[in-house]
């Protein structure tokens, strides 16, 4: 079954970003890689505002990784390598769901991420905290969705005090009933 | 040396408690026990509000443990077997470092630990992390301080999904500098 996955690192204070959209407080430690989770994925879903300022790198994912950016602005529809999609995620997250694949990456966190969640789509967390309090900027979990448990699946701590938290989404409920709670 | 610790529990989100100031969110493992960090404060620092919830609580601390409640409305003074203090925390934690003693508790987050962290007085972050998103509530780390840079000094799991995590302060001056620049 695929999961979708909201993987991101984030300061101490729970930022992805500072309040203008700069992420030079992230770190990359040597010991750690990306390979391993990217292997683990073959769709990338995003914000538009994510999309803006990652656009330079789509070019790190491969032509076989399909990428959609939720936009209220954008007319629908792919061009540029990407698919616009101006919707609620539930019906394109419960049409990828019915096809066979790999995971799909919840990239950034925000205004998406609150979608998301508000809707419970969100299967794991992978989440890095960098040993910074950076005092104010974008929060990886914006206020505004009702309580989700999870449970702590793995921890890994790396060079420069980054650690990795991996949770997965208890449900006591199974995820079809809460997309057919959502109309799906 | 004695130790400003910003010790307490948060939701996966950031929050010590929920809008309405309950924490029935919180987990207590059985195999966490408070007594080993209980043994290293004899001084607790707390807001005035954190004091108005924990008050009933406030037996839990023998009589050789100083308390003390930062708040603007109280008059400033001993009473109820604690201290008001009306004035920013930095001259009483200068008084309270120049004496020896054992760390100094500061309770609960929100506005006073942006106060603390405004003039730069947190020397450890103990972060227990609840695995549960509450989606609103009292941030642990309201925004609205400079930047702060801290170094990950140990992790532990226990049952039910919580985390722990110790981080120190990493200043390239030493306290003392932060303290005479904020004119002490």
């Amino acid at each position: 079954m695929r999961s979708v996955v909201l993987h991101a690192a984030t300061s101490l204070d729970g930022y992805i970003a500072r309040p203008d959209g700069a992420f030079d407080f992230l770190i990359h430690p040597k010991d750690y890689s990306f390979a391993p989770f990217y292997a683990t994925i073959d769709t990338v879903v995003m914000g538009r505002k994510t999309y803006d300022v990652a656009r330079k790198g789509m070019s790190m994912f491969g032509p076989s990784v399909a990428l959609y950016v939720f936009s209220r602005s954008q007319p629908p529809g792919a061009r540029d390598g990407v698919v616009f999609v101006n919707q609620r995620p539930a019906p394109l997250i419960a049409r990828l769901l019915k096809k066979r694949g790999k995971n799909i990456w919840l990239m950034g966190g925000g205004e998406l991420a609150r979608e998301f969640l508000k809707a419970d789509l969100v299967d794991e967390l992978h989440i890095g905290i960098v040993p910074v309090l950076i005092g104010d900027g974008i929060p990886l979990f914006p206020p505004g969705f009702p309580q989700r448990e999870f449970k702590l699946v793995e921890n890994k701590t790396y060079s420069k005090g980054l650690i990795v938290l991996r949770y997965k989404r208890a449900r006591h409920k199974k995820r079809g009933r809460a997309l057919a709670r959502a109309g799906l």
